[in-house]
C-alpha cells in the first residue's frame, strides 16, 4: 500500500466537515459568495454570470485545492467556465464537457489547463464529445514549471502559477472578439513566454487522507517541488529569502531565450501557508535579481494565485513581454481571483 | 523573563532574511510591486499614488503581520495613507504623523484603526502634533471583535477583520467629497454595525522571536482568539466547519440589535495558513446559519483580508446594512487588498 509519511499531529488542522464533501461544499460556498460574477451550470461547473455569446469561449479547470485557481479565474476578460475536480485530481470528462458547453457561443472554445496526464485525458475525451456536438475546441496546456523538465523537453513540463498569465492573455484576446486561431496563438505565445519555479517549505494534506503529501525535514526546503508534491530538483537546508530568490531567478534567467534586456511580468505566488509579509520580501529579492541582470519588471502580482492547500512556500513566475502580451495583461478583467 | 511556548521545530518556516529587516523589506517590495497604486512618502508610510487634494483624508495603520491590512487598503475609495509598525506593534508617532500629513488635503483627516492601546497612544500623539500644524483630525477606532468584551463594554473591544468594512464605507464617503463630520459619522455607523468573531487553529511566530505566539494543543481550537494571540472565550477540541460556524453565528446574532430581518454583508477572513477551500466551506455554513435565522446576505467577501502572519484559522464578520452603508460598500474602490 503506497503511503505518504505519517501525519504529524497538530500541524494541519482544517476547517472542514466530512472531507469527502469538501469540494462540493466549497463550490456551493463559492457560487453563493460570488453570485454577482459566477453561476453554477452543473455539478462542479462554474461559468460567468453573463457569458458573452459572440466570442470564443475559454474553459479552464483542474483539481481542487489550488484556489483561487481555477474557478476564481472565471470572469470577464479571463475564462468563461471552469471544470472542477476532486482535490488534486482531474475533473471528470462529464464535468469538462459541461464546461465546454457552457463556454460555447458558436465561435469555438479554447481549453486551457496545466499539463497533467489526468487533465489531458479527461479534457481530451470531453473535446471529442464536444466535436460530435459540433463544438470546435483547441487545447493549450500550460507548461511553465522550469523545474519539471529541461528546455529540450518543454512539453513535459508541468503547469503551475503561470496559468494565471496565460489565462489572462488568452482571456483578454477572446474578450476583444479575436478568432479561435488568434486566441490559441496568444495562449501559446503567453505559455512559451512564461517560466516559473517554486520552493516548498512544508507539505499539505489532502482532506481525508490523514497523511502529509510529502516529507520534508524540520530544517529543509525543496526547490522546484510541484504543486501536488511532485519531486523538485534540489533539497537542502532552509535558506534566507534572498538566497532562495537568487536560486530561483538564476534558473528562470537560464531558461529565457536571453537572460537580459527583457520586459518582464513578475508573479510571486504563495502556496497557501506563507505570510504575505514573506511574499513581499521574496518579491523584493526576486525583482532585484532580475533587474541586476539587466531586465525591466514592468508588471507585478504578489499574493495567492495558484495554491496547494496549506502548503508553505512560494513560486516565482516571469513572463517575457512583447507589445501584444503587455497590452493583453493590461486589459480589464474581473474575476474572484483577478481584477484589473 | 516572559516567554511563549517553546517553538515546535518544523511548524513555521519563513521566507525571510534577517527578521529585523522583514518589515522594511516587505514595505520596499510592496511599493515596488504596486507602484501603479501607491508610493512611499517616508519610512513606513505608504500613500496613494494620486491622492485627491480636495477630499477628507483617511489614514489607517497598525502593526505589520496583518497583510494585506493595512497598507493594502491604501487606494481609491479606501484609505489615503497607512502608517506601518513593526510586526504586531503600533507605528511610531512620527510614522503616524507623516501619514496624516500625506493624507491631508486641507479638509481634515480621519484616523481609522483597530482599538489597541499602542495604536491609540501613538496616533493620539501624532494627532496632537498634526493639530499644532493646523491639520484637523478625528479618530474612529474599530471595535468589531465580539469575543473581546461584552455588549455593555463595546468600547473595550478589539478591532479585527471588521476594519475592512469600516475603511470601505468611510473611504467611499470621503471619495464622494463628504465633510469630515460626515465621514466620521459613517465610520462610526459602519463600526457600530460591524461584528466579528474568529477561531484560531494554530499559532504564528513573530519573526525573530523563535517562539510561537501562543500554545494550542494538537487537537484544540480556540474561539474568539485575537489576531495577536490575545486570549479567546472558549478553548476546546477541534470541531467541524459547520459546528464552528454555528458557534460563531450564534455569538454574532446575539450581538445584533435584532437577530433576524437584517440585510448583511458577510466576510469570511482567513488568518493566514487556512486554505481557501476551507474558507468557502466555512462561508457556506455561516451563510446558511445567518439565513436560517431570517437574515439576508446581500454582499460577501471570502479570502485573506486581515491576517495574523501564518496563523491557521478564520474569522466571520457581519455588517448590518442600511441603504447608506450598502451604497458605500458598493462604490468603486481600488487598492491592493480590495477592488470593487
Amino acid at each position: 500500500m503506497a503511503q505518504g509519511p505519517e501525519k504529524r499531529s497538530g500541524v494541519l488542522k482544517k476547517l472542514l466537515n466530512d472531507p469527502f464533501d469538501a469540494v462540493d461544499e466549497m463550490v456551493e460556498g463559492f457560487v453563493a459568495a460570488h453570485e454577482d460574477l459566477v453561476r453554477l451550470v452543473g455539478p462542479r461547473v462554474v461559468c460567468r454570470k453573463a457569458a458573452e455569446r459572440t466570442k470564443v469561449g475559454i474553459v479552464t479547470g483542474g483539481g481542487s485545492g489550488h484556489e483561487p485557481a481555477f474557478l476564481g479565474y472565471v470572469g470577464r476578460g479571463l475564462a468563461d467556465a471552469a471544470a472542477i475536480g476532486n482535490v488534486f485530481a482531474a475533473p471528470s470528462p462529464d464535468v469538462c464537457l459541461e464546461a465546454i458547453r457552457a463556454a460555447s457561443g458558436g465561435l469555438g472554445v479554447l481549453l486551457l489547463y496545466g499539463n497533467y496526464s489526468g487533465d489531458i485525458l479527461n479534457f481530451g475525451i470531453a473535446a471529442e464529445r464536444a466535436a460530435a456536438e459540433g463544438i470546435a475546441t483547441r487545447t493549450v496546456v500550460v507548461t511553465d514549471d522550469v523545474a519539471s523538465a529541461g528546455r529540450v523537453e518543454v512539453n513535459k513540463r508541468r503547469g503551475i502559477a503561470g496559468d494565471v498569465f496565460v489565462i489572462k492573455c488568452a482571456g483578454a484576446m477572446a474578450e476583444r472578439g479575436a478568432s479561435l486561431d488568434d486566441v490559441e496563438r496568444v495562449a501559446r505565445d503567453a505559455n512559451r513566454a512564461t517560466h516559473s519555479m517554486g520552493v516548498a517549505l512544508s507539505a499539505c494534506e489532502v482532506p481525508g487522507s490523514e497523511r502529509l503529501s510529502f516529507e520534508l525535514a524540520d530544517d529543509e526546503m525543496e526547490i522546484g517541488l510541484g504543486i501536488h508534491g511532485e519531486p523538485g530538483v534540489r533539497r537542502g537546508p532552509l535558506m534566507t529569502a534572498d538566497e532562495i530568490a537568487a536560486i530561483l531567478v538564476e534558473a528562470l534567467l537560464a531558461d529565457l531565450d536571453q537572460p537580459t534586456g527583457n520586459d518582464l511580468a513578475l508573479l510571486v505566488n504563495g502556496l497557501g501557508a506563507t505570510a504575505r509579509l514573506d511574499l513581499y520580501v521574496l518579491y523584493r529579492a526576486a525583482r532585484q535579481g532580475l533587474e541586476r541582470a539587466g531586465n525591466r519588471v514592468s508588471r507585478s502580482l504578489v499574493g495567492e494565485y495558484v495554491t496547494s492547500l496549506e502548503m508553505a512556500g512560494a513560486s516565482v513566475t516571469v513572463t517575457t513581454l512583447n507589445a501584444e502580451l503587455a497590452e493583453l495583461l493590461d486589459a480589464p478583467a474581473r474575476a474572484v481571483g483577478f481584477v484589473r
